[in-house]
């Protein structure tokens, strides 16, 4: 039993609350038990919000992919060379990663065990497809290196990209500190370290 | 109770089917009796191999820590100009995740939950330091863009090099193969994708 709190949460508030859960047990080793405990009220007043975890885990993945496809809209992600739209969504993504990094961290780590899992890896293989598709317009302009394959090269990118999520941390009204790591990550990316 | 077969296990196989039930349910959630049953031999025949599940997975990542640093001994990593030392190490490392695959997915996995696991992720720490001293030297010539924060480059780079662990996965007389990824990871963090 826990001493259960009058129950305030929004739908935002109680997502917040459920995707921490998420991602220090595991989807899959979080039951309504542990959420109940982590938000302080009984499931049932966690039902009166959600039909189950399942319902959570679909709006928190949601989240994160509803950022990303956001920024494949923007216009600096359909003007221009596509070299400097691919460009513009790797920064765009950083950013994304970090300002939504709770939400993204459940969807880089969902391993398709149920449908919601599924749906959320198979989204996140058409994101991956639609930079793919930039850097492949880009080689076909001659602004990216011909020696590299397109594939190899895309998995490289959010390799780099998505381990972020492990390590990354944000400081106290980092902003600055966010726009430099978006930057170095372009930077090294597509530059290179190499003087 | 499983069909027990009689036990040939030498310590290298057993640790090889021992890693491979460690990636699939985690270190924390393997059991002997779980390891028995992937090894088709009784738990006291393990018994007779090792004190337990924590030596089999202090030989797992002992086997990739040594790949590791073993790759820091040689002369490509010693001799000539630091941005050619660190090429060769990230080169080499490529490799040497790709031949040891099993054993370094499951050292880049460890958690800190164990004394086995505190001193893996210790051992892990000082060999990226080791490669971030050696990217500030090459800093320190000039061969190094000057805008890029030389722990975030680090970061980075492992973050691109150890991704392999999540996707790469070894085509059958792959030789050629697996030179070609470790010189695609070597131009895109060094020379970057544009041309």
């Amino acid at each position: 039993m826990t001493a259960a709190r009058r129950d305030t949460y929004t739908p935002e508030t109680l997502l917040a609350v459920a995707v921490q859960v998420f991602n220090e047990r595991g989807y899959d080793g979080t039951s309504m038990e542990h959420l109940s405990r982590a938000a302080g009220i009984s499931k049932s007043s966690i039902y009166h919000h959600v039909a189950g975890k399942e319902e959570l885990l679909h709006r928190a993945v949601a989240r994160a992919l509803d950022g990303l496809f956001g920024i494949l809209e923007e216009p600096g992600a359909v003007n221009g060379r596509p070299i400097e739209q691919v460009e513009y969504v790797t920064r765009r993504t950083v950013e994304v990663l970090v300002s939504e990094l709770p939400y993204v961290t459940l969807l880089l780590r969902v391993r398709g065990n149920t449908r919601t899992e599924r749906w959320a890896m198979e989204r996140r293989r058409e994101f991956d497809q639609r930079v793919s598709d930039l850097l492949k317009a880009a080689a076909a302009d001659g602004d990216i290196r011909s020696d590299v394959d397109i594939r190899l090269a895309t998995r490289l990118l959010f390799g780099m990209v998505n381990s972020l999520v492990e390590w990354y941390r944000p400081h106290a009204g980092g902003g600055a500190d966010q726009d430099q790591l978006a930057e170095a990550v372009v930077r090294m990316a597509f530059e290179g370290l190499r003087t």
